[in-house]
């Protein structure tokens, strides 16, 4: 294993961080020239934020800064993609001019990969030249959100789990590669212990873990010439057992003790189809019969938080799981309802009233309190505000630079995870909604900012 | 616009295809290296399938292909990549120089890109040797199960659109770059009309569509100020009327009329929250009755195939939508059981028995009748029957090289789909389950196949 720091890695093939400016929404370029044509070079506030959490969640898990901050530092519009704007014809030379120079020169604040978040609080704020900040829009959201969705659904995983072993076997069903490494991130940022994933491991030195497919099983003429040949090979392996009838896989198994005798190296068998909770019964209980009890069992196929909080209710003995599909695409809530927010204009905080999407005005900042290790309340305010309790948002990048706090290495995220996640109010850390949603207050001096902006007379004045 | 053929353009920046070996399960090189080790090097037939379709679904569109016939073209493992593995300890020196040399030289079969496809059928064959078949697995399945999801999910949108313009705004939410691309591109297969994804309109050559956004109003002293500064700069332009109240925004757009007369060149306004149905009557009769009759209504906000069906049943006037998030993640379908089964190994079929997830030996075929133009039944059967129909796989790789049906242009595979969703029964182009599903049988020869090898004792023999 080399941890690698994910932070400071350029982007490579299945790119995370692309540094293409042009991965981004027609309007966003659109209203870049318009702002050059108007000569509007104020200074932007945007601030990045969910609108609610989805039905069944109590808390999310912000990922996504570091591809963020390397796409930050690195986007330029190159020659082919200022000439694809060119031909496409809605673009002044003028502005493509522009775009050959375009750097991002802005501040950035944001909360710490690995915070425990919830709806309605920033977890992100772009301060630049409008152009600017507005260019980067989609990109900043697009990682926040996907980052913030993988190790929201990995957290809950990681808490049903228990301390048992989850594995990140999503890579086949992600949504792409890109996505893949982002859940294996995601997962081992939130907890997990490793991926089946070998370029996540490549790329940020997470632990990589490994069984056997049902195809070098049938490639054998006999299931249990395939277990002898990849045991002596691989020494504490782990044999899949389910390819013909599992528990006459396990008896496979514990033949192949009979015949290496002192030999015998494999670490666990893998059930991975059936109804896993009495099959890792029975599967104990034939281990535990022939002597094998530091014989280990691993299951997999279609688990999830709530299958996996279902197997521990049953008391399987099951000492690790290898979590695919339901992880790897959020599968109960594949979005946030995030958005990217307007919130100063050269010094003017700017609001909206969008039925059902009301936004509050200005720059922002989050305070958490806590009662004994435990989270006890935010509350969001002005930026400028004195509130009790340990500000969320702390700057990670100054004029274009990241600063200190913007090189978080990716195993300093999983410590803030793992104290996050520790310092949950126990009512939030169940699979079901808590009885009463965790308190997120709206300040008095920010609601009256609203109140006050809305009584203005700035619509069609 | 400038269409480019993706099947032909080498992975770039935000990389789809990225070529990298290395994106693979860790099981994949550790069977690999023990196929080595056993000289086992016959040839193995790998088939792509789904186990069955999600709830609401009557039929999934196939897509993915291109990127998988350009990773099978260049997949190599690098320098970097092999020191990695070659650090992580499990690998042998021989196995490590065997890698260094590793080149996809095997065959492909697979449905076209734009096909209607069912569970249970094969999509996609890849022939070679097994261990050059084992390795590109996670790959394989992961670019035809991302592919697959999106233009099914995107299938249904534009259905339900039945001819109103649909636009894929879904490049913030997608779970990341390459997952938008991969979103835009199985949209616009699917008969989308285009996307706000520039990198995708570049990369693809995709039409690009955008309007404004809440920023800019916002960042004007005034929404008339916005909207005329805009309109002056993009006639055909739409503007987005939902800042502070939708109603109001519309009365702007009509006091822009008024004092631009002859100038006015607004195309439309967007409504983008609120009872869209409701709005969009209010903003036709304010329209018409101020005499803008050519001026459109396009909506967005929370879209897909049940929300635009809603709206289409309540006769709202509306002339396009733009769909979002629901579309980019395929919120209610966002993964299939989608797997990459061993059906043959060294000229022997192959099978498995895991509970609940049979799997038929041999390589196969696909036949689907048609009678007056749509879909009657689709027979699986062995790949050397006789049935009648038109044959689904076709043969698109040989020795690694691309034949001319894996050089399908996106733009054939959007007419594939155009004719393929065209003979659709009437009843599986609804959006509720069809009261019976299509026909897929299973052809006599290969349930005798099946039985005849679950008879024979191949498990622990």
């Amino acid at each position: 294993m080399c941890p690698t720091d994910p932070a400071t890695r350029p982007a490579g093939p299945g790119g995370d961080a692309s540094g293409s400016a042009l991965f981004t929404d027609l309007y966003e370029l659109t209203m870049a020239q318009a702002y050059a044509a108007e000569g509007m070079a104020g200074r932007a506030a945007f601030e990045v934020y969910f609108r609610k959490l989805p039905a069944r969640r109590n808390f999310a898990l912000a990922a996504g800064l570091a591809p963020v901050l390397d796409f930050l530092e690195s986007v330029r519009f190159t020659a082919d993609e200022r000439e694809y704007l060119r031909r496409d014809g809605r673009f002044s030379e003028a502005f493509l001019d522009r775009l050959s120079a375009f750097r991002f020169t802005g501040d950035v604040e944001a909360v710490p990969e690995g915070t425990v978040v919830f709806a309605g609080e920033p977890i992100l704020r772009v301060e630049a030249p409008i152009i600017e900040a507005q260019l980067v829009e989609t990109f900043v959201l697009n990682q926040i959100h996907v980052g913030t969705v993988a190790a929201s659904k990995a957290a809950r995983v990681v808490l049903a789990a228990a301390g048992r072993r989850v594995v990140d076997f999503g890579a086949r069903r992600a949504h792409g590669v890109e996505a893949a490494l982002i859940v294996a991130r995601a997962a081992w940022l939130a907890g997990a212990d490793g991926t089946s994933n070998v370029l996540a491991g490549l790329r940020y030195g997470i632990p990589t873990y490994g069984t056997m497919a049902h195809s070098y099983i049938q490639a054998h003429a006999a299931e249990t010439e395939a277990f002898e040949r990849f045991a002596a090979l691989y020494p504490g392996s782990t044999l899949l057992v389910d390819t013909y009838d599992s528990l006459e896989g396990v008896r496979g198994v514990i033949d192949l003790k009979r015949r290496l005798g002192d030999g015998f190296r494999v670490r666990a068998v893998r059930l991975d189809s059936g109804d896993l909770a009495a099959l890792a019964h029975q599967t104990r209980r034939l281990l535990d019969e022939a002597g094998l009890t530091e014989v280990g069992i691993f299951a997999s196929s279609a688990l999830d938080e709530y299958a996996i909080a279902e197997l521990i209710r049953r008391e399987a003995p099951i000492d690790g799981f290898g979590v695919g599909t339901r992880l790897a695409v959020a599968e109960d809530a594949p979005d946030l309802d995030m958005a990217y927010k307007l919130v100063e204009y050269d010094g003017r905080p700017t609001y909206k009233l969008s039925s059902g999407k009301v936004l509050y005005p200005g720059r922002k900042q989050v305070w958490r309190r806590t009662r004994e290790g435990r989270m006890a309340g935010d509350v969001i305010g002005r930026a400028g505000e004195i509130q009790p309790g340990e500000p969320l948002l702390r700057p990670v990048m100054s004029a274009g630079e990241r600063l200190p706090a913007g090189r978080a290495s990716l195993a300093e995220a999983r410590e803030t995870a793992r104290r996050s996640l520790a310092a949950l109010p126990e009512a939030l850390r169940g699979l079901e909604p808590a009885p009463e949603p965790y308190e997120v207050r709206v300040s008095e001096e920010l609601r009256a900012c609203l109140a006050a902006l809305s009584r203005a007379p700035i619509s069609n004045a």
